[in-house]
């Protein structure tokens, strides 16, 4: 424990934690994977923190994990063995928001959510909205390049990074991009970082765009299929058609029953799918009634168009309640596979195929406007972790992602969960690079091992 | 000439050229710069010719300089000594256009304009517009992340880039990105090639994403007034009123003067700038009449609204002769500063400051929305290269850019024009770690040496 006592040395007084509880309480994301036995638990309050233990464990050769909230679906944050949990909660700070620049420059540590709060306050948003935002923190959407409902209008959490701080593994300190909306200097390291799920260096700082709020909450509309085909059309229909979704969601009859079962929704025994969509479009009103008029000429059954906020919020609740329902049937293991928007159909029929096939029951939301699915495999509440036949069916789900030209992780990042189908999508020529590329960075493999790549 | 014989040997018959003519006819950019003397152009047909050109220079340590049309601002595509000259420009097919999913897969050589028609055909568009897009290659857009006059609305060429395929210094063929919307798989290769200005690799095929084409023709509006912070205050009252330009554009009055002096625009004494903006949306036609209203509340003194197609094309027409009319007065070295966007004023007023102070003659054209201005730097016809005072008030632009929180390249490039104030503006960890990606990629420093970082 000499070298731990090192590093206690170096910081102030109470960032290093070397309780077993608590280590155990940072070892985990929301994945079910067992995590390694970690040493100790840094609680970063400044970048300072981050230095330190970065030329502390580059010194020590000590594999350092850093995490956010933790609130990650792919293993990113798991601890590894022998490793130092690096966590940068504590950072959250909103250092200055700029309503002229439309920017605002974070720590990792911030809410998502309530980065997005501060900037309504001026007029503004922050656009990327995973699913955890309330949770989970700006940088870990950083890390993963977080998705989310609103990404069909807006992009992914990339799409609003402008500048980094990242402090490397040797602790010295890189800015990356800049304040600017435009630039072309040096290569595009703040996109290389994004993503990177903490193993080219630890995010301690970062210049977010931000974007006009719109004038007033969105309106809403819902609508059911007796065919999953025919809502994935309807889908295609109102992209072709430029009706600007800001949110575009499809629900496949196993969600729905799990929806019904719990909340009791009144589903249909012809219903298949549910489509849900927003705009927030200045001609919101007039968007959604001809997204819903695009839904009644594709075949739906049922259409309903949200008049007021009131009513747009009934409509969006039946989605909000997907994955709670799901985690009442058994334990869940949340994959999301992206394919070309064209192939959605057939994606689905082959995640209902592979369901079928394997014994497996698996409920699907996808974020249908960007192609973006979550099938959601749910086995025993008490089993450590999936059975064969949930690999076998995922696998499955997995190849016939590639095949149909799509990819392994639309959002969620590759973690552990994901590493073994890396190399199917990625061929050896990109696993060459990318290795080559974390050498760069991280000559020591001691950033987040075993992570990612 | 045994090697290049060797090269010869292995390419098909017409696709090496050692005619000095010919070579000298491809080793320049739009620069002034002096190219070296190189060996030979190689005529690029399909990838296997990448591939046995870079795999050649790979096993004979010759550099090789990959280009497209030559239309770079920054000397990224001038010959370097001793190398062979590597012309994309005749791999000019676009290989799919898939109007459901919103991509294309096109070889380098295609003429950014060429996509954008092919796109209109399916309602689609693409929609990086840099100014040479008529003459331009994606492969050129794609090698210094090009931005262009629509980029205040869709962004730069990057944020329309999901994928390429690369030619790496030693031959191997690298795949990277995806054909969906979305994906986290690795890290981001894809953003790392674009704007890397031919010193990673050799893009030989992109899948980049299309929009939905407006359905009507845009609205224009023009506005003068008596001085520069007023018209730059207007950008940011538009920008803060969500009006969402797909247009915004600022001319300076030694601009003003030039088009005038040319072509009698009616030039007011007291005109000190003007703003030429459009609008895209649904609703155009308000959202320019806003606009418009804007300018006049801010001080405007003139402000014309287009009606009709016909008049928005004539309100247009101004900011398109800028260039031309600078290049009347004398050889023209073109800058291209970003800033954030509270900064404009400040800005404009550091340009106006230094041609005083250097007695040089400074015309500036701002992409106004983005905060990217590209102040053209007026000298001698007969001069070969730009004089002393050019660069002392360049280096004054350069050097405020950077203290405004700015970027020395908003969308042209470092090239090898700007690599001496490069320092200033990435410092040496940056420095390092730029150097560290490309060795890499190009461990013997093949690729396009002395250029970009």
């Amino acid at each position: 424990m000499s070298s731990l006592d090192a590093l206690a040395e170096n910081l102030p007084e109470g960032r290093l934690l070397t309780d077993p509880d608590v280590i155990d309480s940072y070892a985990r994301d929301r994945t079910f994977l067992e995590p390694g036995k970690a040493l100790a638990v840094v609680l970063a309050r400044t970048r300072d923190d981050v230095v330190t233990t970065m030329r502390w464990a580059s010194e020590h050769r000590v594999p350092v994990v850093p995490r956010g909230a933790g609130t990650g679906l792919a293993g990113g944050a798991t601890a590894s063995e022998g490793s130092v949990i690096l966590s940068l909660a504590r950072m959250t700070a909103i250092t200055e928001l700029s309503p002229a620049d439309e920017i605002a420059v974070v720590e990792p540590g911030v809410i998502t959510a309530d980065l997005d709060r501060a900037a309504r306050e001026h007029g503004l948003m922050y656009a990327p909205d995973p699913s955890s935002y309330e949770i989970s923190t700006i940088g870990g959407n950083l890390a993963t390049n977080a998705g989310g409902l609103r990404c069909v209008k807006y992009g992914v959490t990339r799409d609003s990074a402008l500048g980094l701080e990242v402090v490397l593994a040797d602790g010295r300190v890189l800015n990356t991009g800049r304040r600017t909306m435009k630039g072309v200097t040096g290569y595009d390291l703040t996109g290389l970082f994004v993503g990177s799920e903490g193993t080219l260096g630890v995010i301690t700082s970062a210049t977010v765009r931000l974007r006009r709020a719109p004038a007033a909450p969105p309106a809403t509309f819902a609508a059911e299929f007796g065919s999953l085909r025919d809502a994935a059309a309807a889908v295609s229909a109102i992209m072709a058609a430029g009706c600007q979704p800001s949110l575009m969601e499809m629900l496949d009859r196993a969600t729905l029953k799990a929806i019904d079962d719990w909340r009791n929704i009144g589903l249909e025994d012809s219903t298949q799918a549910m489509l849900i969509g927003q705009s927030d479009a200045a001609d919101s009103q007039a968007a959604i009634t001809r997204m819903g008029q695009l839904c009644g000429a594709g075949g739906a059954s049922f259409v309903a168009v949200s008049s007021t906020p009131a009513e747009a919020e009934e409509l969006i609740a039946v989605r909000r309640m997907a994955y709670q329902a799901k985690e009442r049937l058994g334990a869940c293991l949340v994959e999301d596979v992206c394919v070309p928007r064209s192939a959605l159909p057939d994606m689905i029929s082959a995640i209902e195929a592979a369901a079928a096939r394997h014994g497996v029951m698996i409920c699907t939301v996808a974020h249908a406007g960007d192609g973006n699915l979550h099938p959601v495999f749910v086995f025993d509440h008490g089993t450590a972790e999936p059975p064969a036949q949930v690999w076998a069916a995922a696998d499955e789900v997995f190849t016939k992602a590639l095949e149909f030209g799509g990819t392994l992780t639309g959002e969620h990042g590759v973690g552990v969960l994901k590493r073994r189908w890396l190399s199917l999508e990625s061929g050896p020529v990109a696993a060459d690079v990318q290795q080559g590329i974390k050498a760069v960075f991280d000559p020591l493999g001691i950033l987040n091992p075993g992570k990612a790549i």
